[in-house]
């Protein structure tokens, strides 16, 4: 009776904001069965801006939330807060972690020598792609430079947009410089601009990014654990009123959302 | 002894990040003698993007902060609050609290009648610029676009940019084509964008920004109550780590900051 009990428990799912729906929906495309519980930190977002302390104490109080509404294991669908925060979040629960960074840059070493990570500068800084790559591949070549404008340019809408192009354009130069190939996707954002990103570095370029090669870590966790279960229930936590995640949840994951519930992490650690 | 305390005790004045550094600036030319306290709340920064609610909720925490450093005034120096929790403020302390919208729209209307405003969208949903324009001049013509990029641009430091230029060009393009004669520039970032804004809205269009009328009003506050006073000091408190902010910083105010603290809100509030 436990086991099936834990079976049924939720797979719990957060990120900053509408980004960790690329993950979610990759997930969902995995795991059809399995019951999702994700929380998007709208009160706080952006979090690639902010320091590793603070996005580390975010992801303790949002981990300690779907801790208490019972979870059989938890996805860091946010790569700053992978970058900043797993470690601290697999010491602290019991329940398996998964973060977004070790899967990704297990599927670019499968062909990759020289790659290059575009992410938040939170996520740049902390190195944590950086050496992920370099302790399963020591002899790869590593370039890494931060893209703020891409998540307030998705955000706003402007995907194919030639502004966006322009941008993009400003950012990747220095990969195309250095001939990388294999380009990783370092944010949960990006890979709604995945298209413009491929035609702007050609067809040569590899182009990896978290949300497929995450689901399908899920997925081999939980049949490694026996954990399979559920029945397909979704449900939604939101840290402020959900009239823009909406809009840009449809953006994000091609459909609608129901059972969205708008909660106060500040008080819930109080409780 | 009573009034000498008073007149001593610090003007606060506070913003979502370092944005309300352009008023600070101002304050600080038009009242060099005053001790001044500013709170930037880099942890939750923006709030543009965020609901009405949750934006009052902030401003409320920040604001209990300062009035128990004990301040003789409070400067609302963030268009988002004082287009939303400006009315609660007043209510919930004793000190005067001014905001940034009532001096901006006095100034537009000194010779505007066509008057367009530019700002975070939750601003503009909010409708307080609006509001207070035709509450001075029913007769008065109100245009209003939101303009969420501008904010990360100008953080991103692309002031004077080719593409911060075309982001400018679409954003701006309504109110040319209204022939607004005076644009509101309804936001504490937009100032460092005011050159490249005046060259393509033209020279006949006057623009507005908050800083220097607020600056001015508080001076007016402080004579008319007989509470000019201090010592010129300052000090900074942060509610995350200052490495980012002392860069922006620079570029908000012209100079390096010193004296800064890193405080949390949610555990004062605790207190």
């Amino acid at each position: 009776m436990k086991d099936l009990y834990v079976k049924n428990l939720p797979v719990g799912i957060f990120d900053s904001g509408v980004g960790g729906l690329t993950v979610f929906k990759e997930i969902r495309r995995f795991l059809p069965k399995e019951n999702l519980i994700y929380v998007g930190d709208l009160a706080r977002v952006p979090y690639g801006s902010k320091s590793p302390g603070l996005v580390r104490k975010f992801s303790l109080q949002i981990a300690s939330f779907l801790n208490s509404l019972g979870i059989k294991s938890l996805v860091v669908a946010c790569n700053t807060s992978s970058a900043t925060s797993l470690e601290l979040l697999k010491r602290r629960f019991s329940f398996p972690v998964i973060g977004v960074i070790e899967p990704s840059v297990e599927e670019a070493l499968k062909e990759g020598r020289r790659i290059g990570i575009i992410a938040t500068p939170t996520t740049i800084k902390s190195g944590a792609y950086q050496k992920a790559i370099l302790k399963k591949a020591p002899e790869a070549e590593v370039i890494a430079f931060p893209a703020p404008l891409l998540v307030p340019l998705v955000e706003e809408g402007w995907i194919e947009d030639p502004i966006t192009l322009q941008v993009l354009k400003r950012y990747l130069s220095p990969f195309k410089e250095k001939g990388v190939d294999t380009l990783i996707l370092g944010c949960t954002h990006y890979p709604l601009l995945r298209d413009m990103i491929s035609k702007e570095m050609g067809e040569e370029v590899r182009l990896v990014d978290s949300a497929t090669s995450t689901a399908y870590r899920l997925k081999q966790l939980l049949s490694r654990l026996g954990l399979e279960g559920g029945e397909g229930r979704e449900e939604f936590f939101l840290t402020d009123d959900p009239e823009r995640f909406h809009n840009l949840a449809v953006l994000f994951l091609g459909r609608k959302i129901t059972n969205v519930k708008v909660i106060d992490l500040e008080e819930e650690n109080e409780r």
